[in-house]
């Protein structure tokens, strides 16, 4: 194989403008994956709503593009100039090394063809006509269009034809970078990476703020960004962390007044604070958090309300209509599930019994007993 | 079949309490489902981490269960006495009635027994291993414990035995009614009933608001909210229609201030400003909305943020990390898909180029200058 054509889907119905700017910044971003992982490459190029990328490498490169967003499918793919006796040969050795692959001894076969521009003379049914023929005179195989094994694709342009055995599915989503900044809050747990994994995936850069609570889970966290970040390319975004001062005055403080029920509220309350002002230095415009509903007793609308009042900011909750099997299996495939579950420091500061639906007014009330001043947000 | 097996989740894992509540929650919504379809019912009971529906329309009633939320798998089943031969010969029954329906010579099958109270005799693998040579003395086929056509389960409790050969699958979830309410926007496009489908599931009741546009739209929406109510037992939720009085006015003002790009921003903003005031008179604890990033160019991160800024309840958006194509087939599934493409009315004040990224300073002016004062939030 000597290409990899790479299919992309919703930036193909956009304007002829828009078009070009996300191709670019998909192209940088494949760039830029390959790269990072050391795969050569030759040339990245953008033709005819599609991207082809050269290279000898494909298998390894197919591999890393999995996890470029924007991409829906890949097929490392051999160019050749497009004349049918060269097609004919091309698509019988790649058939050939597709079938010892399969271990199949007559494997159906189908033959699609598709003219991207229009200069070969012959259409695309008599080119699977033609392709299809030569293949059955050369090899124990039959054609079937509906239930087959083997899919030979050959796709004409510009005087090439490329012609592939293997269509590989990607995440699809939008190249990230075309959809501006948001900080991702990770807590070391399963939740929050799945949830910054599907900003990712729409396009989000994410910048990944840790509020630390000890070493074990400081390095745990670290382990899931740099997961998270092959999913990255075309992002920045080095894991901040902050070491909050104001703890151990507010978890003092709640114990002196008697609700330590609220340290959770409070806790989550200051994470937001945090990430408001990063989001503000960094010029991100939402916070993606791991939230779902009624997963443990305290996830409750409630609380959440409450939580949402520490900044302007729109708070994006990806996970909030799944279940957590859903969230698992996402996180399996991610490969952050294993990380998440590794140990991580104990919270000793964590009630017996948290508050469960939590009061805007008294919470209020305490931080105002706290830090002297009402909770207020940055653009009230 | 004169029982129904009903599996659920997550509420198993909390504290005896909390799990008498949900299953409390559950069997109303089961008894509402069954009540509002039309299906006969004798009794729907609690049992060891397991609800038992008694019922002899139990085709019916399955079709009906798998639209509630909180259940995870349904099994139609015979109850009997907790003997062998009676076990025995129930099993042989339902194995022929599959085995017909399969249309299968010779299936291979399993039996799995589960002891839930332990006063039967035998052990489970030991029930598994009588029920097995029964059948096998029978029937022509084969027992196969990994690949099998067929699966035997039978369930002992309290002296009965629950004979089944069927598990259907639901949608989990949380039960209707244990995670508080929210507002839905519902504009009659494909992705708003998807998003307030994702919150019921995770048990939150919905209170559907649909701003209106013209008479074929609400007729449009009238029905897909009857179609989500079917996912609906345990809420309440008629349809709250709003016309908006200001709508004109501000049209005409943003044409004369040539700031026409901003309608649909405006629009949005007004919008939630309704749903703001509706959930405070209802008590709703959120704003539920259909936004995904992207899919549109006005869809971005800096308009969000401005149409945040209408209300200080959260605004939940399940579908903000899902690609168009699965939230189609999300759509499709429920049964909304084909409504949400009926004809509704032409917005005639869409503007040609809609603003992309808006400035929450420029609204904030426009704003001003419409009503006369700052957009500010309820709270605030």
């Amino acid at each position: 194989m000597n290409v990899i054509i790479v299919r992309y889907g919703e930036i193909g119905t956009k304007s002829r403008q828009t078009r070009r700017w996300f191709e670019n910044i998909l192209m940088n971003n494949i760039r830029e994956a390959l790269v990072s992982e050391g795969v050569e490459f030759k040339k990245v190029e953008a033709k005819h709503g599609r991207v082809l990328v050269r290279t000898n490498k494909a298998k390894e490169a197919v591999e890393v593009l999995t996890r470029v967003f924007g991409i829906v499918s890949l097929s490392p793919a051999m160019e050749v100039d497009a004349n049918l006796d060269k097609i004919n040969r091309t698509a019988l050795k790649l058939f050939r090394r597709k079938k010892r692959e399969l271990g199949l001894e007559r494997p159906r076969f189908r033959v699609t063809a598709r003219r991207i521009t229009k200069e070969f003379p012959l259409k695309s049914p008599e080119i699977q006509a033609k392709v299809g023929e030569y293949i059955l005179e050369n090899e124990e195989s039959e054609v079937n269009l509906h239930d087959y094994d083997i899919e030979v694709g050959v796709e004409l342009m510009e005087g090439k034809a490329y012609v592939f055995v293997d269509k590989v599915k990607a995440w699809g989503g939008l190249p990230i970078g075309t959809q501006g900044k948001v900080v991702a809050l990770l807590s070391g747990g399963i939740d929050s990476p799945v949830a910054a994994f599907l900003m990712m995936k729409r396009g989000v850069e994410v910048i990944p703020v840790h509020i630390y609570m000890g070493e074990k889970t400081l390095e745990k966290v670290r382990r899931i960004w740099n997961q998270l970040k092959k999913y990255h390319y075309g992002g920045k975004g080095e894991l901040i962390v902050v070491k909050p001062k104001e703890r151990e005055r507010i978890i003092e403080k709640l114990r002196e007044l008697g609700k330590e029920k609220y340290t959770c509220v409070f806790c989550k309350f200051m994470m937001v604070r945090h990430a408001d002002k990063i989001a503000k230095d960094f010029g991100a415009k939402g916070i993606v958090m791991g939230d779902s509903l009624g997963q443990v007793a305290s996830q409750t609308l409630e609380n959440m309300y409450i939580v949402s009042q520490a900044s302007d900011l729109p708070i994006y909750r990806p996970l909030v209509g799944l279940d957590k099997e859903e969230i698992v299996s996402i996180a399996k495939r991610i490969g952050t599930f294993e990380l998440s579950t590794l140990p991580e420091d104990e919270i000793p500061f964590i009630p017996k019994h948290p508050i469960i639906r939590g009061s805007w007014e008294e919470f209020r009330k305490i931080y105002r007993a706290i830090f002297g001043e009402d909770p207020g947000k940055g653009e009230c």
